[in-house]
């Protein structure tokens, strides 16, 4: 029995769940509709910011070929609109008039930037209209706008200290442009870091060209420029930053208003269960930075700890994957079947690359205790369990820095600034929940003068995740490569690797020249 | 035509005098007489703590030995106090009644324990009577009133959280009296530590099984125990430290009364120029504890800036050797020629050095600024000098903690906590004024955990300053090795090496059995 699976929504996230469905669709189990807001089919949008200083290309960019897909069997409905899901009859009116039937329904439909309530801005969150020369840097024609900007040399303001804004304003002002990035408090990136590697990264952001006006609280936009186009942002203080472009990094919002308006519970995105189905309704499903994964069971302490979506790719990927596995068992051997696989597992708090020339920087974890600081690291720490530990290491005179917490001597938190090599392996322990050395400072060593020698201890684990987006490890890219693959874009299509936030395509590309290298020796 | 020197004073500076006088007395160029309050002859006063624990014999502290002076041709009065000196007929008056004429005079009364302020003590500084289980811990019979508690394992309270205070309830824990440290302000060791190592000190000395009160403000003793003797230390907050001894170790002042008496400038200590020569008293000096040196000539930089008495050993050492010289040439050559000596030159800050087993901290300079303190850091940082950096690590779990403050690349400052061979070699970066690697962190891996390898670093510079005190190189110490010396005594009587603090007896014991070791092999 052949089950109607609708995906609304046709970003990177869908683009996974369809390539996933591909046998399926292909052996008639399942029947794909996909409806696309966009006239273009799925993108990396993670790298828009790449595009926008002319350092990539959209082709690069895309992430599904519509008439590839059609071919197989998927229809792909682009440039439309779902604009009401009747839940009685499950059909979708789309906003070419049509109405689709659906078996099961998946939302996809991502997130929309933050519009800030500025003077002269439309904060309407469903269609606001900014005025010439302020963009959000969310899809293709804003990276245009962008582009254009950066190409001539104007002047970029930069509203947000997040990290797609500070890696925008590096660019541009590495590709020519003047950036300057206004953010809230005493430093860029906010919560997730800590003073002492917000001083280094803020110093390092100087050096990188990039003007920093930090504690500044924005208030409105002045669009003097010509034809009406923004001039200025404006602060609360009655200062003025004089510019050409605005980009708005202000973060995302997960798009809701669809599933809230057949009535499925939300809470910052569209609650689903571990089966990444909305409560109570088993027709319908969310992945990505629209979903919320948090059960309805009060007794669930996974769920109790569970933040809201994460705004990342990687676990929007890992759950369509899941799901497309979860819907051909359902539609194979029936609910039983599909209810009896085992639940994803909860993501653990993601890690946040800072990526650009000059700057590394690595954050995940709880961040804010201070050596020091007795009663945070006193905190959780009963019948048993181990206090909290940190080492720290400082020195901004070289813009350096790594902060290590640590309980029972697995990492709970880490942050690096300057030292790449010892944030790689950090995130490596991290994320295997590895006990580090007891002497932390030999991590220190990993970003010596010496490190071509030391090296190894980073670069040497076939095991180790390389491309965490698509969670890609170095052996899987090894193996690759030994078959052939000899570029990035190869080794991208051959293992998914890279196709995420292209943070590691500098590692694919030691890992590449590695063999070859060795092949020649 | 031979000269008449009288020596005030017989502790170790005084020793160093009378020994680098000794040819000129052998051969009546001068004359000699030193009159000693103790009874005893000079001893290593810096050690008395061990003594008091039982871990060094009164033999061993001694310096001078006074019938061998006396066979040389010294006059040595102990037990004898100066009761006045009559600058007119240039003679000094003593406790036995005699009167005895000086050419030149020579002060080096050195300090007396500061007596605090408490409900039950008397505080006359020229005399006080302290109640019985309370004592200063300053000359033999304190050591052997200490020795008997901790022998008999009772409480041990300590009043104040200077370097001598520390070291000595360490001792006292150590060889099995419960000790408990009583100090001012957040952590010990006061204003020349930061607060991290103060935190990771605090830490290492409960790990050492010493108990701390901090922020402790200190307002009576009571007498309750047997005949009227110590049983607990009183605090303003109303409670009370039990303990069976008090140790006052509240600093020390230095001994200015007679010089005072006879009308000598004094600031702190005895004013002295850069000659150590009283202001317009060409007949009278002063070395040591007792001497502050400023010149009268308020153009002088040095002196502008220049700290008092150290209270360290070693500048009181080095001024005894100087005087010498200069009194011999003086009386050889007369007054013009001593003029022509080149001045002895101005103390750098000097290296405090906490020496316990499991307990390693060394501190010099300034060390208040933390890696964030712009306003600290750019202070002095104008007309092209370089503005100061700080470089920070800090693992309190495993008790370490290393700060240092540069300017330029160099030193101004370092502490380090619980790594002695990255504190071995910041001190010697700092007495050298030498430029930090670039790559800070490198200063860590000396106390990595391949540190037996790697340890090359630190032991292998002939010219490092072994013994701070005495001045001693390993070179020397190598050398005398060579000729013989297998103990730590041998080679202190050969060089002076390890007769001051002590600190050094485990870096001498390392020599001699590295040479031992090679000469094996």
């Amino acid at each position: 029995m052949s089950e109607r699976i609708v995906v609304v929504g046709f970003g990177p996230v869908a683009a996974r769940l369809v390539d996933e469905l591909l046998p399926a669709v292909r052996t008639g189990l399942v029947q794909l509709l996909v409806i696309g807001q966009e006239s273009d089919a799925a993108y990396n949008r993670v790298m828009v910011a790449e595009l926008a200083v002319g350092r990539t290309t959209a082709e690069a960019l895309a992430m599904a070929d519509a008439s590839e897909l059609e071919s197989d069997g998927v229809e792909v409905r682009l440039g439309v609109k779902v604009k009401r899901i009747d839940r009685a009859r499950q059909n979708v009116a789309l906003s070419d008039g049509s109405t689709e039937h659906y078996d099961r329904l998946v939302f996809a439909t991502g997130s929309r930037p933050v519009i800030p309530n500025l003077t002269g801005l439309n904060p309407d969150p469903s269609g606001p209209v900014l005025p010439a020369g302020v963009t959000a840097l969310r899809d293709l024609k804003d990276a245009a706008v962008v582009r254009a900007a950066v190409a001539d040399g104007k002047r970029v303001v930069v509203l947000g200290g997040g990290v797609l804004g500070l890696e925008t304003a590096l660019a541009a002002a590495e590709e020519g442009a003047q950036a300057t990035v206004v953010h809230n408090g005493p430093f860029p990136l906010g919560r997730s870091i800590d003073r002492g590697s917000g001083s280094v990264l803020t110093s390092s952001l100087r050096a990188g060209g990039v003007r920093i006006a930090g504690n500044a609280r924005s208030t409105g936009v002045e669009t003097a420029g010509p034809g009406g186009s923004f001039s200025a942002l404006l602060l609360d203080d009655g200062s003025a930053i004089d510019g050409d472009l605005l980009v708005l990094s202000c973060g995302v919002r997960p798009r809701i208003e669809l599933a809230e308006g057949c009535g499925l519970p939300v809470g910052s995105g569209i609650l689903v269960d571990h089966h990444l189905r909305a409560y109570h309704e088993p027709h319908m499903f969310a992945i990505g930075d629209c979903a919320e994964v948090r059960c309805p069971d009060a007794a669930c302490v996974e769920c109790r700890t569970a933040g809201g979506p994460s705004g990342l790719v990687g676990p929007g990927w890992r759950q369509a994957e899941w799901l497309a596995e979860y819907l051909v068992v359902l539609a194979r051997d029936g609910q039983a079947a599909a209810e009896a696989l085992e639940a994803l597992p909860m993501e653990k708090p993601g890690v946040v690359v800072l990526k650009a020339r000059g700057i590394n920087l690595a954050v995940a974890g709880d961040n804010q205790a201070d050596p020091w600081d007795e009663e945070l690291l006193e905190a959780g720490a009963a019948s048993g369990r181990a206090r909290r530990q940190i080492s720290q290491w400082a020195d901004p005179e070289h813009g350096r820095y790594v902060k290590m917490t640590t309980r029972g001597g697995v990492l709970e938190g880490l942050v690096a600034v300057g030292m790449p090599r010892t944030a790689a392996e950090l995130v490596v322990l991290f994320e295997r929940s590895s006990e580090l050395p007891a002497d932390r400072s030999l991590l220190l060593r990993l970003d010596g003068p010496d490190q071509l020698d030391a090296g190894a201890a980073t670069s040497n684990d076939p095991q180790r995740t390389v491309c965490r987006c698509a969670g890609v490890s170095a052996a899987s890219i090894e193996t690759s490569v030994v078959e052939g693959c000899s570029t990035v874009g190869e080794v991208s299509k051959a293992t998914r690797a890279g196709t995420g936030c292209g943070g590691c395509h500098e590692d694919i590309k030691g890992i590449i020249e590695k063999h070859f290298q060795a092949a020649a020796a």
